[in-house]
């Protein structure tokens, strides 16, 4: 790349659109100087912005477009309105044409995730595109993917999925042989469904170099963090980062309640508060906020739709990881590494 | 019922077996002084452990078997050398014969449930057996089944969950027409597996009169507590399950090294213990202990293979309960109820 590396922003998207996405992409300007962004939205509403925040706006280019897609638009609805014109589309297509190196939107992801198939396309050998996020675990972070694009995946599916997450981490967390589990239940002998026990026969048979494939983990080992990539379709994966979100959101609520209860209890909070704040940090969804699109002809972050500025920062911070270490290149080269060997798989296994 | 309840004890289940059940059993006894027990197992290794719990010997009845189904041992395995003779074996065939009303082991989850199944037989107009766990949430408690049993459950298997989650809660709750939904997806338009969209519409078409559908939950309502009983297919509800509790033990284990970080946190800690154990005591997997198969001519309760002996009692507490209630009785009146409905709905469907 001769330019510097640029972000395309849906400034529409989310929540609270510009009144976030400026001010996020300010605090991602002061962290990644050598970076530029171009904003799609309503001129109206981010001029002023841009005016509060100079130094985001030395870096950034504004195109002006009335056209938003609604957090509550279906799909369908999304792409007929918002095909070419909305913000969300524009963000797209400037990765498209190669004018920027990723886009990210707060928008609603069911709309998001159309539209860049649509705009972006599938890689070659890739049916299904997936979401990977990144939860943080006992022993640091593992990727999870797939979070929700693709509901009932098959065995090739998540094959797929094992190759670009393991991609992913080899990027974000500079880990060379990043090692792979398949979500399963642990129950024996009925263990798991079909496409799982397919997948963890393919995954064996291709002994990736570029991955260490572990076998089977546990909804409890995501939060161990006993592999760096967890593999699963997307029903269940989204069914497992909601409900991860809830048990932590529950717990929390139950410390608050605890800590108010009695004198001795409230004085304890006011001394342990630094070691509160830890624990939140640690688990805020906030610093872990951003769902990678994988699978696709570009990069697309999908950050939290009720995320606030420093949220939308962590989602621009991903963003920028994966363009800056050109993560789409990285996973062509290894899913066409991989795909003579599926192939071979395949003829030993039939 | 002529005789008193009864509960029929895999004595030799679970990682400690006989060390745990026996005292488990002890407490039991203190809550529910009108329960007998009938202990299947080890007399070697029992009768000293009855010598010290004089208050359980009274209620209780040994039978002596040498064979124990082991916790690695495979369903197959398992049914090969333990019909008929295990512990596991005899304390389900006593349910079968009528001489126990519940028969309760800590053994491992595969084994048991084959065993029943063959031993008990599903009832008429259930396919597929499933497991009930009870799952504490922000407004107190939720049923979520099926949490392992039902891999690929399709729609019809998801209707009679419904329809017996609602029993249990009724019996459990003592909530008359309990609120229950179904766990899916949040990603609009492609929303869900085809299995749990038809459920869906069988569910709306049936309109129960013993259960208020509210048709789709997220991961994330578990926790909240926005319905009675949580409906999925035993994948997901596996890895829901053990995600949840993967999140609550990390939670605590930052928790506790936060608390050690500095003085002032130590402090803190000592001051503010109380509410610190009501917050264990609220998230104790132990407190919440028992899987409750679900859909067989008799009732079988799964507790934890490692749990201790306070963990025990609570999922004899629940053994309790449901025999008490003869929850199967009333399962057997819903679905009856309900089979004219769901023919009916599927004529209206196709």
């Amino acid at each position: 790349m001769s330019r510097r590396l640029c972000i395309a922003l849906d400034a529409m998207g989310g929540d609270h659109g510009p009144a976030i996405v400026v001010p996020g992409a300010d605090i991602a300007v002061a962290r990644h100087p050598e970076a530029e962004f171009i904003l799609f939205g309503d001129e109206a509403l981010i001029d002023p912005l841009l005016t509060r925040h100079p130094r985001l706006a030395e870096r950034a280019r504004l195109v002006h477009t009335d056209i938003a897609v609604r957090m509550d638009d279906k799909p369908s609805q999304a792409l007929r309105k918002g095909r070419r014109h909305s913000s969300m589309w524009l963000a797209l297509e400037a990765v498209k044409r190669g004018e920027a190196d990723v886009a990210v939107s707060a928008g609603n992801t069911g709309a998001l995730m159309a539209m860049a198939k649509f705009c972006l396309k599938t890689m070659e050998g890739i049916e299904r595109p997936s979401i990977a996020a990144i939860w943080p675990t006992l022993r640091g972070e593992t990727i999870v993917l797939d979070v929700g694009a693709s509901i009932g995946a098959d065995a090739h599916n998540l094959v797929d999925m094992a190759i670009m997450g393991a991609a992913m981490a080899r990027v974000v967390f500079g880990i060379e042989r990043p090692s792979v589990g398949l979500l399963n239940v642990g129950v024996e002998e009925i263990k798991g469904i079909e496409e799982v026990k397919e997948a963890n026969r393919l995954l064996r048979d291709l002994d990736l170099l570029q991955l260490d494939y572990r076998g089977f983990v546990e909804g409890d080992d995501i939060g161990k963090g006993t592999v760096d990539v967890v593999v699963t379709e997307g029903f269940s994966g989204n069914i497992a980062l909601k409900t991860a979100e809830g048990t932590a959101r529950q717990l929390f609520e139950y410390l608050r309640s605890a800590m108010n209860r009695t004198w001795r209890a409230r004085l304890g909070y006011l001394l342990a508060r630094g070691a509160f704040n830890v624990l939140r940090e640690k688990m805020d969804p906030a610093k872990m906020n951003g769902g990678l699109f994988l699978g696709l002809n570009g990069l697309v972050i999908k950050s939290h739709g009720g995320t606030d500025a420093e949220g939308f920062a962590a989602a621009l911070d991903l963003g920028y990881d994966v363009a800056h270490h050109e993560l789409v290149r990285h996973i062509a080269g290894n899913l066409a590494r991989s795909e003579s060997g599926l192939v071979a798989a395949e003829r030993v296994a039939s």
